[in-house]
Parts: structure tokens; C-alpha cells; sequence
């Protein structure tokens, strides 16, 4: 079974292996959790799977652990990726953690025609990955790209990656996933900002030859909310929900 | 074709119908949005549809709409309710808000054996739900209900509505909705508080018969992720998506 604490570490797990803490991680751990030498803790590192480790040091800047026995094999996430457009910084937060959550692997925040933000804190949206990891008791963390611009995404888009294009235009259509399509086929889902794509974009998001449009049902649905309710209609098709 | 700004009014609407603001209103759309008399706004009041009024009218404390013409018919949610335990004031907030942009009916927090909170502010997240309305281009507004004890909306249950019930216990299992079984019916999803329901309480919901257990993939999923994600499947099956 998992502990209940569970902590992303960089460091190489496996049977008796010690895992030195960071001064961050030693005051989460023996501050905020008041944990203490021979508490239990999982930990993962996106690689090894999960492990069950017990405190062996715990110091005010640092801390030791050692890894015990292995509580859950590593699980990697479909390969998806979740294309959107940063919009105010608490629900860009949210999208990263709900796409770490709902399984995306990789998360690449693009600007836009539309899109405001020219710039994002992209060590702070990674630490929000790591940390919804952590609570939902996945042993992957989603990387979290540079911000690009859109078009850039698209010059280079890989040939057999399939895109689900989520086109607040086509609010009110009936459109949605073919299950048998590109079952085995890597993905992406591209989330619209704020006021939509422009037209240049949406002509040639339709061009794409990879392209899939979706419609999200007949209300226009925040960024935040479009991304939950993207990655719930491909997992349902074709990820790891069955 | 709706106007930018939409706002909910209690007011009656239909052509050359007037329709006072008041000082809130009014300090929105004339203080905090800058408009002025002969501008276009988009009224609904939950039951006349989406109307496009003038302003005939603008003061610092009030202010006077005259309607022109309906924009949009009056288009009703499907008869959906959203249970949900309270969590944290952000994270309810987003959960009420979430519930209106995807189409839910009726709102119902409700206090689970592991719900820390006890009472709820229902006019502020009634006012949530009239935001997302505003927003998200629906002509109704969800009734975000007081808090009750889960055991006793249980014990009233409707014979007739059937039940999506969001198991967290449940997780990893291949369990999701056959689209074909009580399409007619009225529903509610039930979405669990952090750290679960007790023993008792998926005892309980797994024994009622209007019951149907649903998995949400293999991670745990915070209640507003799970909530959202919940009322895709349900609206992919059943609802006004296709």
C-alpha cells in the first residue's frame, strides 16, 4: 500500500537505495507534515514506479530516506499532449494540474493570435505537475514546454500525431470521437484561449490532415473547463480510463 | 446574434419590455464595463430566453434596459443534478461554476461522514452560478440548493431518478455509463468529498437501485476535476452534447 505522504524526487529508487532530501522537501516533510525518523513515505520519480521509503534522517534544511519495497509499478500516461493558450495565471494553474491529473503527458502551453500572455513562469507551472502528481497517486509527472507560438507547434507538427481540435465555433454540433480511428496513434488536444481562435488559426487547424474536430456541447465552456471535459471525451475513447 | 455583455435579470422579458437594474447591476455595466446610454446588452432571466435590450437609461445607482428582440430561445439543461461535498472555498466555488458552463439542472452540496465543512454560503455560490451563466452564453441558471446531510437526501430519494455514482474506490476498474439504459430518466451525479465516502456511504449508494457505479480512470481526481469529468460522460450519453 502507498503511504500517505507522497513526494516526487529526482533521485533513483529501487530495494535499499537512501534518497537525500532537498531543503524544500525536509521542511514539507518535517515541518509542515511533522513527520519524524521512522515515519512512511511513497515516493516516485516519474521512472522507477512508487516506493514505499522510511525516514532515516530528518533535519531542519535536509533528510534522508530509504526505499523499502516497491508499493506500485511505474504506470506511464498515453501519449498525449495537451496544447493551450496561458490565460489568467490562477486558471492556467488549473489546467496544468488538471491535465497532470486526467493523464496528459506532456503539456505544451501556445501562444496565440488571441492569446495575451507572452510570457509564462514555466519552473512554476512544472511544480504544479509535480504536486497534482502527487496527489493523485500517479507515479508520472507530465512535462510542461516553453511557451511557443501556435503557428511555430504547427510548422513542425509530427506527421503521425492525431490532433482533437476543440472548435468553440462548432458549439452546438454533434461531434465527436470515432473510437476505432487511430487507436494506437499518438495525440494532442488543442484547447482555444479566451475569445476563440482566429480565423487564420481555425482555417488551418481544420486543414490539418491530422486534425479530428470536437464540438463541447451547446454552452461555451471556460479553457479550464474545455480541458477537463477534452481529456475525459479521449481517455473514454482511447486512453487509459478502461 | 447576442450582444458581449450578458446579464442575468429576475425580470420579466419580451419585446419593448423594460427592465430596471439595479445598484450592482448598474455599477457593472455602467462603472466597471463604461457603457452608456443607446449600448447593447444581452438579458436572460432563466425562463424567457436571451434577449437583446438598449440602454435607455444610466445612473450611477440604477439604470433602465428596454428589450428589442429575443437573441436566443429559452434552452432548458436536462433534467441533471450535481451532488457534490463542499471542499475548500476556491475549489467549491469551481465546482459550482463548472456545474452551470457543463449543463447541470440543480446544484445540491451536500455533507458527507467525511465533509469537514458544515455550512456553505448558498447566495455566494448561487451567485457563482449566475456568473457562469452569464458567461458560458446558457439561458438558465442552476439552483445551487442549502446544505444537506447526504444520509438524508438518500432517505428521499426520487423513485425515478437514477444515480451516477463517482466511486474513487472504484479506481482503475473499467466502469462507465450504457448510453441506452434510462435515457428518458432524470439523473444526478454524486461526486465524493476528499479522502472518499465512509464505509457505510458506498455501502448505502452501491445498494440503491437507481445506483450505477462509475470509474474515472485510474488516478484520483480532486472533486472539481471530478465533477467536470463526470458531467461529460454523463453528458456524452445522455445529455444535450450530441
Amino acid at each position: 500500500m502507498s503511504a500517505k505522504i507522497r513526494l516526487y524526487v529526482e533521485h533513483p529508487l529501487g530495494a535499499g537505495q537512501s534518497v537525500p532530501l532537498d531543503r524544500d522537501q525536509a521542511h514539507y516533510l518535517f515541518g509542515v507534515m511533522r513527520q519524524a525518523v521512522g515515519g512512511q513515505v511513497s515516493l516516485f520519480n516519474g521512472r522507477d514506479g512508487e516506493w514505499r521509503a522510511e525516514i532515516a534522517e530528518a533535519g531542519k534544511r535536509n533528510g534522508l530516506l530509504v526505499c523499502q519495497e516497491q508499493s506500485r509499478p511505474l504506470m506511464l500516461p498515453p501519449d498525449l499532449w495537451l496544447l493551450f493558450a496561458p490565460i489568467k495565471k490562477a486558471r492556467t494553474d488549473f489546467i496544468v494540474e488538471k491535465a497532470a491529473e486526467m493523464g496528459a503527458a506532456r503539456i505544451l502551453p501556445v501562444q496565440t493570435d488571441f492569446t495575451n500572455s507572452d510570457r509564462i513562469r514555466q519552473d512554476r507551472l512544472q511544480a504544479h505537475a509535480v504536486e497534482a502528481a502527487e496527489q493523485c497517486g500517479g507515479t508520472y509527472v507530465p512535462e510542461v514546454a516553453e511557451l511557443q507560438k501556435l503557428s511555430r507547434v504547427l510548422d513542425q507538427w509530427p506527421q503521425e500525431r492525431q490532433l482533437m481540435f476543440c472548435d468553440e465555433a462548432e458549439v452546438g454540433t454533434a461531434l465527436t470521437l470515432a473510437a476505432a480511428d487511430h487507436a494506437k496513434a499518438p495525440w494532442a488536444i488543442v484547447i482555444g484561449p479566451e475569445g476563440g481562435f482566429s480565423e487564420a488559426e481555425r482555417k488551418r487547424l481544420h486543414g490539418l490532415p491530422q486534425s479530428h474536430v470536437v464540438s463541447l456541447g451547446p454552452r461555451i465552456l471556460r479553457a479550464d473547463t474545455a480541458a477537463v471535459a477534452a481529456l475525459t471525451i479521449w481517455q473514454q475513447a482511447y486512453g487509459d480510463w478502461g
